[in-house]
């Protein structure tokens, strides 16, 4: 607790975006995010009171930052889980707590627990030789997906491969693989829910999400055409999954919509890019809830607020723009767009990387997405091109 | 600009939850608020990364706060206007400027320039001598208002006068002193809008502010039942005051409404409590809006995104319960009342005081304030009375 203020200060391991738009909304309910930053110049760090630079992957640096805590929580997924549960030894809050979070931190451990449940999941297998992945393979054919068990994100850490010869690379990196049959999807979903120690879950909107390049580039809210029976068992999933698997905090759920049904793809345990729209679109943000969660505080109406939400992901262009070039791009995007919403995250503009979202709302999904796409290709490149990789580098000469 | 995000530094001279919430917004544009705050204590210090303790009636501390900011702005009226003209003189670019501020700074200005303008007010006049009063009162009758023509804020510095004999102790402080007529009104309405450097405009649908004790304790947006006749010419006058006066910034127009028509009460240039309703209830917040207005970049879409918004101040009841009692408190709001957004302040609660807010949104304008009226009572009395002084009093024994 702050004697100042009496009210709780939660901990956040991790100082990117995600802490960063975490203590936007810590300011509203009189808080004050504590951050662990790997540098100053992270994201959450130069907007944050209560900085402290360290090392997650060190205890005895965790440990120092968790005193005076009244909730640990966190940004990523990569903190060790066996320290984690060194924490909660200690009598540390943690949330999620280190039993559930291991579901979140290694994909067989997932897909075990999953299977158990009776969640529907890809054809799976753990792979501990070249016969595993044949054997996988010959029951199912190639091609197939390979993925690092741990520390895989944004389409890193997974490979499709259509032959032995092809996966052989990854194979003899000597990473911990798990292999998946490679689904045909009519597209991907997102049901992400917000889960209490007490016991209490709250659910968003099933949105789509759009991905590029393994990347969520686009998420509509709520997922166009989606019918009824299929959100309300998605959203049923997901509170089912939080609840099993103990989850405290936000959890996104990552589905496949296939022709047979949905499949559960990943889980993520912290606020989810699948749920930024939040912040303008929803009552409650995906990061007010998060602290509401890990506090044990009553969870917030989820309710829409406009009928159509678009969030577009900045990804990075060829060049760098920043930092002389990007508040001239944000002038114009402002003349233009007046209505969508700028979140930029303090990061440097490199290839790819995520350094901020852009949000519309409105009634119309055609009107609301091209507006939303069209900010977010300006403020990356300088244009409203369709921004594809071809037409992109033709531009950039 | 900060050299690592190329993106513009603003300094806000004062640290309470003006500077606070529009931290939180500066946050979302990739910047990081700078605040000169009284004590490190203070609402905004409690969460900037950027603070520096600081007296902001010293031109040099008010100076060495200026150097590195794009541009310097002010979460209250109190610095003396002197010294913004001298950063002015210096080339520092603060919005509002000097020449603009002293409307707000200076009732007797005010009320000299807007009569110029031809604005409607209220009959006033200066009162330097006591045959002044006698004179105004003569020619209009008792009671009259008597303000402080500097420093006044939230009922302080205001006081309706029977007499001759009732003025005499405040005619004896030496305060400098206005005397207006006492209006017979409908109801008060605030007019807000922003004005960039550039010259652009905009404006916020027209709001009723309801007062108590002469502080606002809830603003109802849109104003319930104004017809659009009179909202446009609130909003045009309010956009006129702002190009007059060379307003750069949010300029909150508090006005009367009468039964000959809309009279000027009061000015601001800052973020103003009328328009706190719009960080959920507008597409633009107000905070967002003053940073867009004093960067000079285009002002954001204020579209109302329900139907009815309504926004009730938390003025700390008769006993303090921070620091212990006010996180329970938290918790029983958030259980009852899931789609009431909270905004605490980082303050003591000190009795009458301002330490945060609560905003309902909907479509039914007698559903939503009831909402917004009961957390707001439950969070400072620990019940869901009326609140009323008596009922107050008498349930605290």
């Amino acid at each position: 607790m702050d004697e100042r203020t009496g009210l709780p200060v939660v901990g956040m391991v991790g100082a990117g975006q995600l802490a960063r738009m975490t203590h936007q909304a810590a300011v509203a309910l009189g808080q004050s995010l504590r951050v662990l930053a790997d540098s100053a110049d992270d994201g959450a760090a130069l907007v944050a009171h209560d900085v402290v630079v360290g090392d997650y992957r060190s205890l005895e640096d965790l440990r120092a930052f968790a005193v005076g805590c009244d909730a640990l929580t966190f940004d990523h997924e990569h903190v060790p889980n066996a320290h984690i549960a060194a924490l909660e030894a200690d009598g540390v809050t943690v949330h999620p707590g280190a039993a559930a979070l291991v579901f979140a931190q290694d994909k067989a451990e997932m897909r075990r627990r999953l299977s158990t449940l009776g969640v529907p999941c890809p054809r799976w297998a753990p792979i501990e030789s070249r016969a595993d992945l044949e054997g996988f393979a010959e029951q199912g054919g190639w091609p197939v997906v390979l993925k690092a068990a741990r520390g895989g994100y944004d389409g890193k850490g997974v490979w499709v491969v259509s032959s032995l010869a092809e996966a052989e690379p990854v194979l003899a990196s000597g990473t911990p693989l798990i292999v998946e049959e490679k689904v045909t999807i009519v597209r991907e979903l997102a049901a992400d829910v917000a889960r209490s120690p007490f016991g209490q879950g709250a659910v968003w909107p099933v949105v789509e999400t759009v991905q590029r390049d393994g990347i969520c580039v686009e998420v509509l809210a709520p997922a166009p055409d989606l019918d009824d029976e299929t959100a309300e068992q998605a959203q049923a999933l997901a509170l089912r999954i939080a609840q099993e698997l103990g989850v405290t905090g936000v959890l996104a759920v990552e589905l496949f919509q296939t022709a047979d049904g949905l499949i559960v793809n990943e889980l993520a345990m912290r606020p989810h890019n699948s749920a930024h729209w939040t912040i303008e679109g929803s009552l409650t943000s995906q990061f007010e809830q998060h602290l509401r969660a890990v506090l044990d505080y009553p969870l917030g109406a989820t309710d829409q607020v406009a009928p159509v939400v678009v969030m577009a992901n900045l990804l990075g262009g060829p060049d760098d723009v920043t930092p002389k070039g990007i508040d001239e791009r944000v002038h114009h995007c402002f003349a233009h767009w007046p209505d969508v919403k700028i979140h930029l995250y303090g990061k440097q503009f490199r290839p790819g990387r995520k350094v901020g979202h852009v949000t519309a709302l409105g009634r119309d999904l055609e009107t609301v997405r091209r507006r939303a796409h069209e900010a977010a290709q300006y403020l990356m490149f300088g244009d409203m091109g369709l921004g594809d990789a071809s037409a992109t580098a033709a531009r950039h000469g």
